[in-house]
């Protein structure tokens, strides 16, 4: 085979970068097993420093001797040149000399702006720490059947040593290392100043890459978005406005303003993502996520040797299992509420029976304890859903996600708003739509921020504490040694990913939308969460968790397609409120039926705006309409020119 | 620029093409208009035999004698290299030896199934004349400032030259020649045998090429995908069923069945054009189309000169001009409607004041000038439909005919579907409805197959025997010399594209499912009109037009959504219908309001099923989409490995 023999000479020519430098930057961390077996740990280490021509990653690794001189922790780092051609081969993609984004390769690197070999600057310090995961990643076994010294942890040629090895346990944690000065500069910019302004978006990105600036990005757009609404809203409350026309009028602008807001996030993310580079990054192939198994057998997209899983099987075990199972719990958590309104109706029963301090005290408690049980529904189906997709055996992490986030959507979608659901549309009691609204909204914000972000804060600070006091000597962080800064980062929480944040921007957004015409001032509690979210969550980023790794990502995925559905639900639910209303009532005091008829009119009609609303604008605003068909002309063009060349050599010869 | 000279060196080494070969095949006709200049046409052949480093199409050209010794007709072939070479720049894609499909490149010839250096059997004659038809349309202005002879034809650079050649009427036509043997054999195989199959596809496309092709795959599979429907509709007929369940039965089979239909042809359509290689072909860059008009100016996307129109100005007569005189027609046309309604409702009157054999002539006048009416207003909107869309000044020929489609289908569903409308859901006569509903279906049918096959036919026919007669000498078809065959077929009418049949069957489908719980028998009357539609569009197509050029095309478009939208309406007149019901209504005798909020209800539900159904159900077939996977993942290896070379290189040096 003619490949083998040319990339096995590219491969030598790799052979330039020196495996150990005088000025090495340590990215990432690996953390080790205690007591690993010393032959694992010299192969592991090999492999990581050997040649590309030899299967190896050509990075560079350091131990890192801890007090007790145990060698756990390995630091990670490349040569400014090894990045280079590591960002090449993750398809990075950069801004040039003349203002357009390219891909970057190596042999044109003359072309970007601000470019130097010593890459100062160049590449961030996230894309930097993202390379080297990648090729850690990548680093596949040869002809190892098992791992040295752990003959149970097995190989087959292709695997990814990494993913088995922190499978088989004896690859604890790997993780990016903060920057200390960078990550002060940034918290200054973020939250530290007092004035009130955009976030450094560009900077967060630099800094922790495209998904969470991306996630930064959506929360201060959607709280801006949000404002009008809460403008719109504040007299509703101040003047007690009642009139249905009022209500009628704020519900439309609602459900026309969500559309908008939705279509319109679309085109600045892809302004924003067009500058990241990202918008532009070609999908890289799919290897198999860490958790898939299967028989050894041929994969029919790469032909490589691989674990195959029969996708009837996961149908089957999709359609089902994961399916009824949904269903079950949905119905559970629906019996759960009926028994919620049954304790609830009891305890005002009890309270209009034998009136007193105890009994007003006992009409709180069905609410306390339908909260505290939803809490507990929530977190057990969250431990299901995971364990149920993963028994799926999605062969991609991307699959993965997709039916973890759907399963855990509908769910909480029904756990938030099924009983605001039934109060509306059962007891027909607007009242007590309104306070349970309220309420709800507001427990669920004031609970989220603490718990998200005020606790672990809390916790991590007394732990650090701890740590220093044990270090015997109290520095401010800056000054920190390395094995301090470690020691420090390497017990912190891991980040799990923008999805529980996302999920709670989507339930407010059903707060905010489903209900709108009944309480106005919902928008209002949101914009007001939502400042504070920024910091909190700012803070959790920067002071709780670890340092994530980078992700780039061109979306925000399938959480589009979420808010977007919300947004058609509440159309519907709109419409309802609205028909039910008594001052709508009064315009048709001889005929429920035409008040029905013009209601399911209004709404098909708000329903088709909606559609062709989304239709009519574009996704991606012009000027980058015109940059990418500019990118598409080129490569056409330059396809062209190769194939002409190429038709006039093989005719030479 | 190294770019431009290297290009250079390419062109030079396409002078191996003879201009001039022995076995000349003629595949294109063109024919000037009457006196025209000998200075243009002699310009203009030396374009077209010209080699590529001059800026020529490098084709063949040969003038053809007629008796009179005129010289306006032309014929055009290529050697069979450079159609090969032609097929590398269209990027056709082809059957490899080993199975896959892959982009035709003249360097890997030899790895394609059944190819030979002569081009026999390798290139069907649809690309061939494809491929001819793209290198005469490329045919681009160099430094002429206009064309020589006509002062008044400008041009500029990189215009192109046979556009402009249309534009100013100095080229008359340009169109494929018919191959005798070939046809003859096809219409054998299509609709000559008695035996009832399915149609040669790909014998079609291998005739008239892919957007033929897949509009008599889509008609076939359509046909087939309503036979269900029509034996189920059957029986009610039969037995006169009139229970409610069973219509309601009916209906929801039908909106579930036509969601799965619609979802399951993107599958079949997959699967023909991967057959086909169109799916996998590479979007071409789209040239502005010949009507465009504008200040010369810079693509901002391709960065050469060429004419530039704002698009905001475009935007300003879409909303301003186009939107409010669309709403005005259809306005006028609602109006002509009730007229219509007025005059049928005077008719009866008239009938049943003075009884006689005139007042019950006089009852059918109203339909009668209705239908004659819509007719003539339908064909004025096209004029003016066009007239518009024209106007607009679209760049692309793509957004120009995805405005014209637009346009001409609201009004035709208009037409068609308002009275209908009117009758079910203002009038309430379901009686009247199914007896229009017929009426409408079935003359429409009628008129349809006469005034676009069979009068065309009939027309061709005497015309031909005219010709035939004026050349004293009754010979058949294979046996014409080419002289004869050229001035018959350059006779012959133009084939516009597809667009009419689409719409037609556009227009059945809406009969069928709208209003398809009322009329069960519309389906059978679908199928019966599909299967004679087959045979009259197949006659049209081999005997009345003239050949029309292949359209590489990888699915029916816009067509998709027309056809999708109408099965969303269609559940919401159903679920209407069926509500309004008496045997429904009789089920709720206390309140119509739970009768209206059931029918909406389940109007909801049907409308969540059909958007979870189609969003479940994949676009592409399993085995498709690891085949496209498959070519992907090559791409990417490809490029990896490329990337790797060029670095190594760029080191080395």
């Amino acid at each position: 085979m003619p490949e083998m023999t040319s990339s096995q000479k590219m491969a030598e020519s790799w052979s330039f970068l020196d495996t150990f430098e005088s000025n090495f930057t340590p990215l990432v961390v690996i953390e080790l097993a205690k007591g690993t077996k010393k032959e694992t740990i010299e192969w592991f280490t090999k492999r990581i420093v050997d040649k590309k021509a030899n299967g190896g990653a050509q990075l560079l690794v350091k131990p890192l001797v801890t007090e007790k001189g145990e060698e756990t922790i390995y630091l990670v780092g490349a040569s400014p040149l090894r990045l280079l051609l590591g960002a090449e081969t993750v398809g990075l993609v950069k801004e040039c000399n003349d203002n357009s984004m390219r891909t970057f390769t190596y042999s044109s690197r003359k072309t970007f702006r601000d470019f130097a070999d010593d890459n100062h600057n160049f590449l961030t310090m996230a894309e930097c720490q993202y390379i080297i995961k990648h090729e850690l990643e990548n680093l596949r076994a040869k002809d190892e059947k098992m791992i040295p010294g752990y003959p149970q942890a097995k190989l087959y040629p292709g695997k990814s040593i990494v993913r088995r090895l922190l499978t088989s346990g004896i690859l604890v944690q790997i993780f990016p290392l903060h920057d200390r000065e960078e990550l002060k500069k940034l918290r200054h910019s973020w939250y530290g100043r007092v004035k009130v302004g955009y976030q450094p978006l560009d900077e967060i990105r630099c800094y922790f890459g495209e998904t969470i600036a991306l996630y930064f990005g959506f929360l201060e757009y959607f709280t801006f978005a949000l404002i009008p609404m809460a403008v719109i809203g504040i007299p509703y409350y101040v003047f007690a406005w009642e009139d249905y026309d009022k209500y009628v009028m704020f519900a439309t602008f609602n459900l026309l303003w969500s559309t908008v807001i939705l279509e319109v996030w679309k085109r600045i993310c892809a302004i924003m993502t067009y500058r990241w580079g990202t918008l532009l990054m070609k999908r890289q192939f799919e290897e198999p996520r860490p958790g898939f198994h299967g028989v050894l057998g041929i994969n029919p997209v790469t032909g490589r040797e691989e674990p195959v899983y029969s996708s009837i099987k996961r149908q089957i075990r999709i359609y089902l299992v994961s399916l009824p199972f949904v269903c079950l719990c949905l119905y559970f958590s629906l019996y759960v509420m009926m028994i919620y309104f049954d304790l609830e109706q009891w305890a005002l029963d009890y309270h209009e029976e034998n009136e007193s301090n105890f009994s007003s005290l006992m009409l709180f408690v069905p609410s306390i304890i339908y909260a505290v049980v939803i809490e507990i529904m929530n977190r057990i189906y969250r431990y299901a859903a995971e364990f149920l997709t993963s028994w799926e055996n999605h062969r991609l992490e991307s699959s993965y996600q997709n039916h973890l986030i759907l399963k855990v959507l509908v769910f909480n979608f029904l756990n938030c708003f099924a009983s605001l659901f039934y109060i509306a549309f059962v007891l027909f009691d607007m009242k007590l739509l309104r306070q349970s609204l309220a309420t709800l909204l507001i427990t669920s914000q004031i609970l989220n921020q603490f718990a998200e972000s005020l606790l672990p804060y809390w916790l991590q600070k007394r732990h650090k504490k701890r740590m220093k006091k044990r270090m015997s000597s109290l520095k401010t962080d800056t000054d920190l040694t390395l094995v301090e800064q470690i020691n420090l980062e390497k017990e912190m929480g891991t980040y799990f990913g923008t999805f529980d944040d996302y999920l709670e921007l989507f339930l407010q957004f059903g707060y905010v939308s489903l209900f709108s015409c009944v309480y106005p001032l919902a928008a209002v509690f949101a914009v007001l969460n939502n400042i504070t979210e920024i910091y909190s969550d700012a803070l959790k980023m920067c002071r709780v968790y670890k340092r994530p790794f980078a992700e780039p990502t061109a979306n925000i995925g399938v959480w589009q397609l979420a808010f977007e559905t919300m947004s058609v639900i509440s159309v519907v639910t709109n419409c309802i409120l609205i028909g039910m209303s008594p001052q709508v009532n009064a315009l048709f005091p001889d005929s429920k039926m035409d008040l029905i008829l013009t209601v399911a009119l209004v709404e098909h009609l708000l329903l088709a705006i909606k559609f062709i609303m989304a239709f009519v604008i574009p996704d991606k605003p012009r000027d980058i309409q015109i940059k990418l068909a500019k990118l598409e002309f080129e490569s056409l063009e330059a396809l062209k020119q190769q194939q002409m060349k190429l038709a006039a050599e093989s005719l030479k010869e």
